[in-house]
């Protein structure tokens, strides 16, 4: 078989078996194939686009370039969500000990931010002293003792993603659904998962920015996850604004143990149970969702939850006395409001906007090499649709570096727009479920 | 202006301006853009193809890659040709001689054989010393001296196209327009020239199988030349069977002598004729190209053209005893028939096949680094319409290889279409001219 052959069998529309895009991934992986011939094939595959089954071969063959985890000598049901990214997008810290809380055990490996979008990776280092780089070794031992934990890629696992990834970044191939699938598909394959929650976001804050992307994309990584023999179903949620009220890593902490101590806002604890209860149902926990959100809240209010996130914070060597006292976080040094420059109505906002400006601030990345300032962030006053008035707070920023802060505040002040109506419809947080019923 | 958005514009179908492309070709040539990002960009476009601004804008690019001969301090007009390939086509070696004898310089730059097709350096280094790797400077010499001389492609000349042709092969993005054009024009510019003749092959020997894709090719080529300045025609003309009866390197140079000196194949002479009229009324020798078909038979049937060539293979440094005697033309030790299974008409010739049955007798390259045998070559006995019979010899094979015999024969063999009626219509050899009028 010649890499050559399969560029041109996919630039005129050809159809790849399994063997062909397992050589091609293998070889690749390996260094056999040049960058420059895998850099066509994945233009041609963005351009002429890849079907089902090619899109289950190549998640296949990138899983299988690395190691799977096999925690079958860990009892119950190994369950995770993963979520396609966003502003405020903290659910994966709330949910995790919800359900390990619950009985299941939740091996989660995570990425770090990237552009406008947090990473989990990034948020939990707000913490001082947790380690996100463990061993396999010794996450399995943290998996046994509390049901969860929180770790980044590994070089073992699904090192043809991270190859393939780097390149299709500097070749203009990263939007495409088939691309995007075995990135994502692989990697959570790898953790040796029995069912999988998918949150694909849609709306300005999101990759895909437009529902019908997202609902294709959802399609495509549910049907995936399927074929490989795995409970897979995808939640369509919006964000078109932040979730919950904070940006930024310390934030989001304390946002989170807001959630786990029962209190938080409406829409991050909604989703954080709604998810919660997919993955009890996919988990084989409860007989139907609605069973899941009522174990889900009921491990809230008893402090289950709660306490199994203070156990990981202390299994992975973070400080925890931030638990009790979020005080400890890293806090900026300075605080500024963005207000409105006119009265009406929230009718829209730029999410994605929202998460460059915490960026400029220091609070992400604009390439891999970046370090990030866990202390900066924002607070978000306003939702889409609320009632406002000239010079009242949308926004606050807390800053450490006085010379970003005129740029973030123009950007955020851009980010919303103001009408004098209010907005015919406000989508639903949760829009669709794709890949499942209730029961 | 980074690489990756000038992948990501062709990827979304944009228009690329001449100051994106002349980016895009330097910065790669430097080696400041790497080969994966190129081989992206290259299917991109092939995918999407190129319009003829940006197709003009690719090949003033590679053009400007390298060295452009300015050959103003020698008199007269400089006229080339140039042929897409096909099998026995080589009527560079009798146009170039008539061209010059009339008059006109001809600064010919060609390239070498590759697969079914041969090259014009190839059959010229059949002839004993000759030297196709002259300096520029020596190159100059010899065009002022006899007004034409043949050399290889130099390093100096459009570095950029030896560079992105190496990346095309490997990547699947030989065979498109643009790409091609570009790729033939930059070089054919570097020349120097007022004037070139573009003969476009189409038909089972040719690369273009399809008229209509000879035709757009050849369009494309003429108006990228014209747009560039220069007078430029396309003549389309068959390869559906091999031009002359000869193909291999020695076989040619003789049959070349035959034509020169007034006899050899009719189809051959036409062409050449044809070819040397062309440019004869392009470079403004005479008035319209049926003057310029006189003036080239004059020049076969005075013998000045004969002359023209014994004085390059002379300056060249050629041992001209074979223009006299061309038994010493290197000679394969054996001889076999092809002969025809059964009685009839030959109703088509797979032209290709017969490309490739002479490379696998050695007279041809499955790869550059391949070593050619001057010697071996194939004698066609029967055109397309020509009736034969049973075991009546189709062709004859010179070869030195026993063990390559069986495998060409059978190639050859399988080749010739033979049918009971004889062909509804044979094209003629000369099917269309582009861009130009006859007077």
């Amino acid at each position: 078989m010649r890499a050559v052959d399969l560029i041109r069998k996919k630039r005129d529309s050809g159809e790849h078996s399994r063997d062909e895009i397992a050589f091609l991934v293998a070889s690749y992986t390996r260094g056999e194939i040049p960058e420059y011939q895998m850099s066509a094939w994945l233009m041609a595959a963005w351009l002429r686009g890849l079907n089902r089954a090619e899109i289950t071969f190549l998640t296949e063959a990138m899983l299988h370039s690395g190691e799977v985890l096999d925690l079958s000598d860990i009892p119950g049901q190994k369950v995770d969500k993963h979520s396609t990214g966003g502003v405020g997008d903290k659910t994966s810290l709330i949910l995790a000990p919800i359900v390990a809380a619950g009985g299941l055990t939740v091996p989660m490996i995570s990425g770090r931010g990237l552009g406008h979008t947090g990473g989990t990776l990034d948020k939990l280092e707000a913490i001082s002293g947790f380690n996100t780089s463990l061993t396999l070794e010794e996450f399995r031992r943290v998996l046994r003792t509390c049901g969860m934990g929180l770790i980044g890629q590994t070089a073992e696992i699904a090192p043809a993603d991270k190859k393939i990834y780097a390149l299709r970044d500097a070749t203009g191939t990263v939007e495409n659904i088939g691309l995007i699938c075995a990135s994502i598909m692989s990697k959570k394959m790898a953790e040796g998962l029995d069912a999988l929650v998918l949150d694909v976001k849609t709306g300005s804050g999101a990759f895909m920015k437009r529902k019908e992307d997202a609902e294709a994309l959802a399609e495509v990584m549910v049907e995936t996850g399927q074929r490989m023999g795995k409970r897979v179903v995808a939640l369509i949620t919006d964000m078109g604004q932040p979730l919950g009220r904070m940006a930024g890593h310390s934030n989001e902490i304390r946002e989170c143990l807001e959630v786990l101590s029962g209190s938080g806002p409406a829409d991050l604890r909604e989703l954080s149970i709604e998810l919660s209860a997919w993955m009890f149902f996919l988990g084989g926990k409860t007989s139907d969702v609605a069973a899941g959100r009522e174990l889900a809240s009921g491990l809230i209010a008893s402090g289950a939850a709660f306490q199994k996130f203070r156990q990981v914070v202390e299994l992975q060597g973070g400080d925890v006395r931030v638990i009790d006292e979020p005080q400890r976080l890293a806090q900026a040094r300075s605080a500024a409001h963005v207000t409105s420059s006119g009265s009406g109505f929230v009718a829209s906002i730029n999410c994605e906007n929202l998460g460059t400006a915490l960026a400029i601030l220091g609070g992400g990345r604009a390439t891999k090499e970046d370090r990030i300032d866990h202390a900066v962030g924002l607070e978000f006053h306003q939702r889409v649709g609320s009632r406002v008035e000239k010079g009242q707070p949308l926004a606050t920023i807390h800053y450490n570096a006085d010379a970003m802060l005129a740029e973030a505040g123009a950007l955020i002040a851009a980010s919303y727009e103001i009408s004098a109506e209010p907005p015919k419809s406000i989508p639903p947080l949760i829009l669709r479920v794709i890949g499942g019923s209730e029961s």
